[in-house]
Parts: structure tokens; sequence; C-alpha cells
């Protein structure tokens, strides 16, 4: 069902291994992008990974109690079949549209993922059966826990179409990066511009923090005015001259 | 796009001609399902008709502004797209995930939903321009009305899909009934079940509305013990002694 | 069940024949009272009239589909029974919880207290079939309409108990007063000194109004500093020497 | 207190005269504003006139009880110094951070500001005493009514600051146009580059509704495509051909 | 006040020891009644143990300054009465109408729940004083912390009697489950049928759980089909056979 | 900009020293004031310290495209201006107007804050960066994190001013005590009055809590009746004649 996932570039991994989902937001922000952090993404526990993938969209409408129901797990369109279609690597967003008093999935869809490869999990949503969740190893970014199953409010419609997720249009294959803050989508077609500009963002806010640990007043630092901006630039010339680090 | 639209059978439609919302949901309850009332579907203007009709749905995700531009009104997946293929007669029913910030349709945009036959417009957001959309004649159920327009909060992405609808599930070519208690569906596997409980259901409420005018408490009359409902039954068989009216 | 029904004073109803809502809750901030007057306490139809009465207080809890349900309505505990106990002139004040998707009453409820000569209905929830209670007449201030009945969303659990409306608390025999700002309640405890202050507080804002129609500015004026109020004093002393209006 | 009033220039109220808030959000999105609806600027009565004037703002802060009291309305820092502020021709918009259980002003202080000549009131709190600020016959957009007196819910701190209202930001002297979708800002650096763009859109959507009625289909129309800027290219030389209107 | 207390048979308890609140939700769900779950009942510590009680229920209503103070804490009708009630085992549940401003009990009162023998305490509300609560030993679920006691918000009226708590109705006596996913009401009427479902479907679903776990795909697993349903139902003759473990 | 910064007087902050702030919320209670404790102010890390300080307050409005840019933070009126003037143990409080989908700092700001002496920072929106901000070691109490900048969301327009905090006025210069509970306001004008208030509060409660301890009921105990207030006051003239602890 709906649009094939494709393989993540590694380069676009690797690119981001260091860059904050505070960074991208910033860099997006200064392409007119305001709307790209996925309310409610919290980390379901302490000291999961940060991730960067594929987004490989589900969607969820209210629960209508005649199709909402246990045996509806077994139907051609299920979370059940859109699971089977999830490739390694990829992350699962999934629209539960915020309802927060139904649990998307439980341990045994967690354990399925898990061993297919996915890389995480986010929802605007929640999951159920905390314990077993946690016991999968899957790392998960959502509202929080739920006892009910999802047929209890929600009914599952699909998977691979456009979504929202946490007040944000997400398109599948869009990239998404997850960490300590949440998730922020990059939508596909800027990933070429994004990341060279969020690499250099990181950077650059990494040689300011050192400044203020230093006792530098924040006026003319940050932002950086003329002469701060030619202090950064020496000191990213001086690096490069000690050759990759 | 999505599922092809069906006509209406004007036995439906006449068969529901004096059955309101609100007997629709009671009997709705009876089979199951409470939650097919369209939350936040209010009459835009008084003196709105009654309408019937199959649902055509129109699905948003949450504005990206990448996506959500005026230039997107050009894209062949864009409300207008979709609006050239409403057939007439059918209700357009709209999952704008209760945005009440942005309008999803204006004046022009009615004004050819109108000249199309559609018969009445229902959404959990709202409309932008008022005084042109009331000009325009279209029946509208919906929150309200805002001055910005759709792709300030919205992205449009397709139609004839399952939806959301005020916290409702909808799905093509559902029935949809709408007065002035706003909008109920009637999945369209349940239509022939529903109609003759409903019509039943009316003649009895309006029986026992006139008891009470008369004068007779409620305990044993709402809901009908033995006695009234023997009482019921005797008025019923002199109505139909009495012929057609 | 519950506390029993007290007659109005109707002393009581003759003193507040021209004291508004909006003064009431400023002789009750006076003495302490911030939280007195109902949230979502709209009147359903234009042209409502104003009304003074005792709380006869209903309560609900949440749906929970085991009980409610069709035939919870023949129960002993049921809103039939509620309604059968209410005395000519109350106020019936219920506790919907704040819930907008099931509507607590109908037709066939409204014209039954209609006929026991209920003054007037407040909930912080909605009714159903919108066209038929405004066709019984009965005064109604709520938040709304839906087409669900009251088992969809709500269990009915008693009468004559302290409830919460629209976030305020009402005791059983508490006066209540409505007008187009919507319900106020006055601890019953407090009636006898917040009577004479409010008709006081009216006749002073009369005063200021057509002071300000004058073209008297604000400040000194209202509030009233020394000068102000002896140049008031001496108005009322000249009314009073004019002798009973 | 806070920024000097400034009086509106006349050609820009003729210049808007006919521009709807929903074409003046349309422009401002093209220039990057998507925030500028004050969201709950509801029409407090039918048939309130358009009206377009400079922002004199007022702030609350929520209610601190020993700041909170009637008492306060005299102090040098009260809505009624504010009040005695405002120019003729003034629009007061009014922070109350949508606070809808105490009114931020009743019938005394929309009596004086009527006569000292302020267009209207706008606000995403709500007012008090309906009957009394009705026949002020003051224009007044907001979210309703409540009986409570703003010291209930709200502390007064200032007046001509900048301040929220609706989820918008505005400034002193920013220009405001209402009408019935409710009140849109116009940032006072914008104005100049705003007017031209709108009064030409209003003109084009109204030659779009025209070839609507006419049974145009919406692709290639709205938005225009090059064969339909063409033709209205032609209309528009042809009306001014006909000389000014 | 309100009904007595009954013991708990020991045998409930004992049978319920290894199921989940989610997998009661499902059998609940199977039975028709999806609002069986305590929105907000989250735990207060890390590592509270499961419990299971039946509910004895408080009620508050909003606070009203005449009535909340800290003077009525000496009423008879009081948190304190009602705590003194309280039977060994039992499990509080506080309907707080989800007011998160105003803490329900601190370290004292939870003290004296702790000596009594209480099991714990769940609440759509929040406790106060944090750590004093902690150190009680009390297993509290609630939505968090808030410095104010109960009366700067809540007006406490009754025990033992029907609550809404967390969008769900408790009646005293009915059956509590808890654990880290939050509370579930097993109704009393209910109770024998759901506990053998609720075991069955525990060890059914610990079946699947090792089926994913060497890799099985998901359709077919879970839910079960045919050929699914006869190697569980061999596996658990099998393990009958190897006698009680 | 704004009111100047005072110097807490040492005295109070060891008065206060082992005053929580429930108990400090009970004192301003008596002295009617209800709304004192800031909604969200939850502690961002476990084991932050209990702190006492004087506001220094910041305040923002929405966003508005054409103001809050990246480019602003280098405008005289700009958080890095605010956090400039901050005064070594002060506390920082910041009106984000409750909005969580915006951090209003990042680590670089709560760097420069920590190096300043800042006692810690309130606020009810949140933080961005959480990883950084924990780094600085500055005690944060806030609603949570977002990866997106402030002017995502928000506009800053000034310091010093009186904010609503969490649904609180606060003026600059208030006395705030902040510990696992959250953040409470003492108004200026009643620190005199509160400190000894408290101080007796706790060393009452301190010992009821050791009465409960004991086994002693509720009733009569708390709040305390004759004899009990007859034994309190035994113990603490035994306590006295032991000499300062």
């Amino acid at each position: 069902m709906g649009t094939d996932p494709l393989p993540l570039d590694p380069r676009i991994a690797e690119a981001l291994a260091s860059v904050s989902t505070a960074t991208l937001t910033t860099v997006l922000l200064k392409k007119g992008l305001r709307n790209v952090w996925l309310r409610g993404s919290r980390p379901l526990a302490p000291g999961q990974p940060r991730i960067v993938g594929h987004a490989y969209t589900l969607r969820f409408v209210p629960a209508r109690e005649d199709l909402a129901t246990p045996a509806s797990w077994a139907s051609p369109i299920s979370t059940r079949a859109a699971i089977e279609g999830m490739p390694a690597g990829c992350i699962a967003v999934v629209d539960a549209m915020g309802v927060t008093d139904a649990g998307i999935f439980g341990d045994i869809l967690c354990a399925r993922m898990k061993q297919r490869g996915v890389a995480g999990l986010v929802t605007d949503g929640v999951v159920r059966d905390l314990a077993g969740v946690l016991g999968t190893g899957l790392p998960v970014w959502c509202q929080g826990t739920a006892a009910p199953s999802s047929v209890t409010g929600l009914t599952f419609v699909g998977w691979q179409e456009p979504i929202g997720c946490g007040g944000v249009a997400v398109f599948p294959n869009d990239l998404i990066v997850i960490d300590m803050d949440g998730a922020v989508v990059v939508p596909a077609a800027l990933v070429g511009d994004v990341i060279p500009a969020a690499v250099e963002q990181e950077r650059l806010e990494g040689w300011i923090m050192r400044e203020v640990e230093r006792g530098v007043p924040l006026p003319g630092l940050y932002p950086a005015n003329e002469a701060t901006t030619a202090r950064y630039r020496a000191w990213v010339d001086g690096q490069q001259d000690q050759g990759p680090k």
C-alpha cells in the first residue's frame, strides 16, 4: 500500500551523526520552515540512541465500533501488514491523531519491528504494555503509555501515505532525525541543502559555547557580529591547518 | 483519486426525510455504535435545510511551508481537482483536523461546489470569507469562520480516502444525514438495517411526545413499559386502519 | 434521593427582579467569592427570560457501556425519576462534566419539565434535538447541541446532591440567577447579605452610566471618589424625596 | 504609559474600504506572514460595521487576589486611565490571555469608549453585561460574554505596550482591519506594500467569482494560468478604458 | 457515608497476580467495554508495585471560597473522615475532576492511609509535597504534583459514592487493577467472567511473544489463524501434561 | 529596561531554608491568595536544589514572521540583553505564554546565566537542546523540551515588567521559592508577614506527622482541636527549654 520505501544513503547518516535536532530546526527556520518538530515525541526510556532514517508512515482515524475490533487485526489493511512491509533502518512514524488513551502498539508488535531491523518508532499517540515494550529494546518516542489497545480509540487505515503527526506534515521517505529533544522532519527535497548548513551551524555553536565558558558576554557573540565572525573564521582556519581530526 | 463516488438511492432520501439525527444516533447506539456524530458540525447559517447524501471525503494534514503555498492550489492534487470530481447530490466531508484558524474554503470554491450540485459541506474546521460563502447559498456545517486561507495551516493531500472528521471515522460513500443538531454518519453496510428502525423510532417518539403533552408522567412512558407499549401498538393499528396519510 | 427541594421566598424573586448577574458577581467578589459563574451556560435561544430559583441538582458520571444504555432509562435512578421530583419554580442544574458530544435531554424530557413548571434548565453540557427542545418553550442555558443521547457519553447517578457545574460548586437549594450573561450561584447562606448590597450596586451603576452618558470621564467617577459619592448620595436623597417610583 | 498613539492616514482607510480580511491574509501570506489573524475575535452582534484603525493596546496578566480588586479600579494604572488616553478612531486591542470567565469591560467602560470616538474593541477575552454593552453601540469582537468582572480573573498592568492577542503579536499603532471574519493585524512597517497588493487581489478575486458563476471550472481559473491571466488583463484594460467608476 | 466497603476475595488477587492491565482492557473490549482505563493515572514513582483491590471512592467538586477553607478540614464531611473509613487492602480512587493545580493529599494524609493498610491511591488529580508523599511509601498513581492544598481548587463532598475518575465511571467496590500502564476498573458484576478470560489471554500472548522472538511473521500469528491456534493448543496440552509449574 | 533588580536579604533565604512550597501556599491561602503556584513549573532534572530568590522577569508575545527571526537575536531588546542585566542570585521567571513547541533558551544562553550566578530559571514554556542545558548545571523548572528555537513560536519584548507565568501574576522583585513541587510566588509586600507564619506552620506539620506515625487518627489532630493544640504547645515549650537546636 502507498509509496515504496527508500534505503537511506549512508553518507546522510554519517553527516548527521553529530548534528542535534535543535540545530536542524534552526537551519530549517532560516529556509522558512517553522513547523518541522513533532509535538509530543518524547523518549519512552532514558538513554535511547540518536537515530536517523526515512519515514515509514502509518495512519489511523478515530474508532468506529463496527470497524475497530480485535477481528480487524487480521485484515489485509492492518498494522500487522504494515509492519511486514517495513525495511531495516526505517523509522516508523505513526499518525495517532494525538490520542492518548489507546496504545497503538504493545510488546508483540514492537518485538516484530525490532526483529525486522526498524530503527525506531515515533508517534503522537501512546504505546501500551510499557514493561513489555521496554523489554523489546525498540527505541520509542511518544506521549506515554495507556493500557487499552489501539482499536479502543483508533481505526487503522493505511501506510506510506502523507500523514500529520504531532501537528507536522510527514510524507513517506522524508528524513527523520530524533534525539533527546524529540523528532524533526527534514523534507526529502531539502536534505541536500540542509546537511552542510547544519554541520556548519553545529561547529559554530560549539565554538560559541566555548567562548561563553571563557566568560565572553552574549551581545556581539551570539549572534556573532563582524569581529566575532572574524575570530571564528580564524579559529576554523587554524583547526583546518591542523589537519583532519 | 481514491474511491469512486456512488449515486444515492432515492428511496433512502425519501425514507429519511422525516428522521432526525437524534433518532439516528439512538438507533445506531442500539447496534453498538456510539461514535457517529461529527463534533463541531454546527450550521453556518440559520435555516439551512436538512440534507441526506453520500460522503465525498477530502483530507488535509498540517501545513508545511514548502508545500502549503498559494502555488500548490494549481497542483493536480488540490482542493480544486477534488471539487471537480464531486457528483451532484454528494455531501463534501472535509477532515481539517479540527483546525479553527485557517478557512478551508472561501466564496469561490463554495460557489463552484454549488454550481456542481453539491448538497452541502461539513467539516471539523472552518470556512473563510463568511459574507461571500453565505452568498453562494451552499449549506455549510463547520466550527465557524477564520480569515486566513487553508494553506496558512493545512496541506491538502487527497480525496475519497478514509478520514477522521470531528472525531469520527468517515469512509467514502458512507451515508451522511445533517440537520440542526449537526451531522451523523451511517456506515454504508448498516444503512439497510438502520432505516426501518429509525422510521419506527421516530413514530414512537412522536406518540410519546403527545402523551407527555397530555400530562402523562415519564416513568413507564419513556421508555415504554408493557402497558404503554400496548397502548402505542393500539394507536399504531388505529392509524393504519385509517389508511395511508 | 438527596436533599429535599425548598420553595423560593417570593420576596427574593421580587428583590432580584432587576439585578443583573454581572452585578451579583461584583457583590459576591466583595465578599471573597470569585468562583460563582457557571462556565458554558449560554442561552440556547435569543430572548429567553431572566429567571431566579432554587437549584435542583442532577449528576452524571462518564458512560460505561454496561450501565449507560437505553435500558437504564427505566431504572429507579434515572433522569426520568429525577424530573418527577422537580417542584414548580425550581431551576434544574445539571452536572454533565462539560461533555459536549452527548445531549443530556431532548424534546420529551424538556416537555415534561415544562409541564411540571420548572423555571429553566442550566448545564455545562448540551441538549439534543434542538428543534424539539425549542418547541417546548423551556428556557435552557447550555453549551449547545449534539445529536447523540446522554447514554452515549454519560451515566446518570443521582439528584439533589452537591455537584460541580461549569467549574462551580452548586449545592441543592442554592439560589440561581440567570440572564443573558449566563448563570450565577448565590450560596444559600449568603442570600440575606447579598440581596440588599446587589440592589444598591445596581442603583449606583445606573447613576454612573447616566453620568458617563453626560460626558463625565471615568477617573473619580467609577469607582466613585468622595466628591462623586457625595453627588450620588444627594441624587439618591432627591429620588427618595420624590417618593416611591 | 507606553507608546503614543498615531492618527490614521485617511488614504489608508479609503484604500481598504472594500478589501476583506480574507484578502489581507492572502497578501500577507505571500510576504511570509502566516500568523496575523486574531483567534477568537468573533463579532458580538450581527451587523457590526467593517472597521480600520490603529491598534491601541491594553494588557492584562492573571488575577492575584492582593492586586485584582475593585479598589484597583481607582489606581493610576487602571483600565479607566487607559481608556482616557484612547484617541478617536483607534481600535482597542486587549490581551486578556484568552480568559473566558471574566469580562474585561461592561456597559460603563464601553459607553465611555463610544463617547471618546473609539472605533471598536477587539479582545481574545470576553465582555460582561451583554445587554448593557450592546446598548452602547460600541462594535465589539470577542469570545463571548461572562458575568464576572475583570478582576475576578485578571490584573490590568498597562497600555500601548506590545501584546499577544488571540495568539498574534500586536504592537501599538499596527494597522487593524476587522470584518465578519474577525480581526487581522497589518504590521505598521508593511502597510505601504500590502495595500496596493490587497486592492489588486480583491479585484482579481471578484473577476474570478464572476467566471465561476458563468460556469468556468476551477483548474486553470483559480489560481489563474497564463490564458486566464491574459483574459483577466484584457478585462482590466477594458474596465480602465471605461474610465473611473 | 455512602456504600459500605467490601473485603477482597483472595482468590481474585491470586488469579490476577500475573495479568496485565493491557490484557484486562482487551478482555473487557471483547465484552463491549471500551472505557475502563483511568486517564492520567501515571505512577508517581518508579518501581511501584502492581496492586489489586476494591475501589473506595472519594469525590470533590470545584472550590467555592465559603466552603473550601482550611477550617473545612475539621468538618464531619472531610477527607479526614473518609480516610478513617478506609479498610486495609482497599484502593482509594479520588475524583478530582482532573484538576492539576491543587494537590488532593500531602504527606500527612498519605502517611495515615499507609498506616491503615490502604493498598494505593489513584486520582485524576495531583498530590502535594512530593518529597513527603514519597517518604510515606504509599503507592500513588496520579497526574503529578502541585504545591497548593486541595481547598485551593476543590471542595470535598463525600465518599463511597459513584464517581468519574479520569473519564471513567467508578462505583464503590468495583475491582481496580493497577500496574505501570495505570489503572483499570473491572465492574463488580463482570469480575467472574473477566478473570478466566484474562488468564487465558495472558497465556496466549506469552506464547505469541515467544513465536515472534523465533522470527514468525505477524500475519496469521497475531491474531492467530486456524493453523496457529492448533499449534498453540498443542503447546498448551504439552504444558499441562508436564503438570503444574 | 523595566524595574531595577533588588538584592535578596540573606535573612529571608535563611528563614525559608526549610519551608516547603506546599507550606507557603497554605499560609498564603489563609491570607486570601489562592493563585500563587506557577502551573507547569516541573523540575527539568532530578535532584535540583531548593532555591529562593527575587524574580527577574522576561516577557514573550507570539511569533510574527517579520519580527521573530534569528536576526532579532542581535536587537537591543533581546533575550541576550536581558540576560546581561541579571544579577547574581536572581531567579529568571519567563512568560512564554505556555508555549510548548518552541524552546526559549538552549545551552548557550543557560551557560551564560550560570556564569552570571543566576540561581535558576522557571518558565511556563520549554527549553531546547536538553543535553546541552543539563550540561550547564543551571537549575531549570519548565514544561519540558522542544527542539525549535524561541523565534519559531515567540517574539521577545522586554524584561523586568509584570508578567503572567503559569497562570500567575509575577512582578519584578517578587519573592520566588522553588522545590520539587514547583515554584511559588510570595508577593513582595507580603514577605514580612508570610515568613514567620510559614516557619511556624512547617514546625506544626512536622509535629503532626510524627503523631500520625505514632498511630494517632486524623480527626482532632489535623487540623488540631483544642486538646491537640495544647499538646503541641507543650511540646513546643519543651523543645525551647532544651535550647536552640
